[in-house]
């Protein structure tokens, strides 16, 4: 069985157990605290980051787009070609731009701000304990996090899921992403339904039940957070 | 012909000419000045970063990343399945792997700062006229490129390439943004003999002249910088 180096509130890692869970492919969780920088994980993976996926063949695969395309060319094929990412190289684009949107921007300008200010820092605290969260980036993340969930709602409107008509890495990006945000209770769902109810539907996807299990101690999740009718 | 909208201090939009170059493709380019935020350049690409293609036939492909694996699939093939990138899944995933880190991680710790501050600063004035650069960041990035030459140096006396015996996608991630960090002479080529000697290769490559005769107003490059023998 594979082992993947993950944390449950980071996003990477959650996108990777949702690519694992959707290929069928179960996986050995270790927990890291990346802020750590131990020098086992440091051996793994130089950059320091989650998720770290440990392949019995292959071993380390680095990083949460390297890790699916991995997982596409060694899993998907057993479950049809285009199982999570289409055929057409026109469509991989697309999958692939809309992924990186939402790991990239969707992580650095809403995700990470959350989950650094309200959970990391009180879990990592500094050389004078822990630091206190920065209201400035929490602020931006509030403000943030809108245009993600209009955009999100936007592209569902037009194409069913956020890349075309079927599911793909892009919609398990997202969701990844927005699970995180969910968990501290921080998306408005009330501004836009298209979005709501497509994070509804991967919700109830088999391979989001260990997602809603996630729990991180001192920080509780939202109480609709594991809620399928929320 | 595709077009490619770029900038020539965009280290991501060198990467991709690189990838075109050496598919033997040839491109119109279109210069952009990002930070200008245009509608019809936001319309081609919401997320208002470059590099973004656009294919004759496909439409606009966004996103370094994304079009180097597109170009791969659909030019890649007719040159022989393994140019720029090898056909084992955890040799794929290495070169992924190098490619994100130094599109992601050297970009963001050295190229990213000197470009935006010794150039953008200027090239883009605030309201109250250009902005004067931040010596703390230029500081920053002077001190990270260091380890980062270093690491090339590593993976090139173990490897001949950086991820492998035969150049990748990741040797033209490196040498794009070790290009920009030259163009602005703030490479410390004395400090590895290896990284150099791996450049110096990189340099005389075909698909390097043309980034070879980049230069942006008002900021000439580095004297040395178009020299095959630095």
């Amino acid at each position: 069985m594979p082992v993947l180096h993950h944390h449950p509130l980071s996003a990477a890692s959650r996108y990777v157990r949702l690519v694992l869970a959707e290929f069928g492919e179960e996986v050995t969780l270790v927990d890291e605290q990346p802020w750590e920088r131990s020098e086992a994980f440091l051996a793994l993976n130089p950059a320091g980051t989650l998720p770290v996926l440990i392949d019995e063949t292959d071993g380390a695969v680095v990083g949460a787009t390297p890790i699916a395309e991995y997982l596409q060319e060694t899993r998907g094929a057993r479950l049809g070609e285009d199982v999570l990412m289409p055929s057409a190289p026109a469509a991989r684009a697309e999958v692939r731009r809309l992924a990186d949107w939402f790991l990239g921007k969707l992580e650095s300008e809403v995700t990470g701000y959350l989950v650094t200010e309200k959970v990391f820092k009180r879990l990592a605290p500094g050389p004078n304990g822990a630091s206190s969260p920065d209201a400035a980036a929490i602020r931006a993340a509030r403000s943030n996090i809108r245009y993600h969930l209009r955009y999100i709602g936007y592209l569902v409107a037009r194409r069913n899921c956020l890349a075309g008509k079927e599911i793909s890495f892009a919609d398990l990006a997202a969701a990844a992403e927005i699970s995180c945000i969910d968990y501290l209770g921080e998306v408005p769902w009330e501004e836009d339904s298209n979005a709501k109810a497509w994070y509804a539907r991967m919700k109830s996807r088999p391979s989001f039940r260990s997602i809603l299990a996630d729990t991180v101690r001192g920080n509780p999740p939202a109480t609709h957070y594991a809620d399928l009718d929320f």
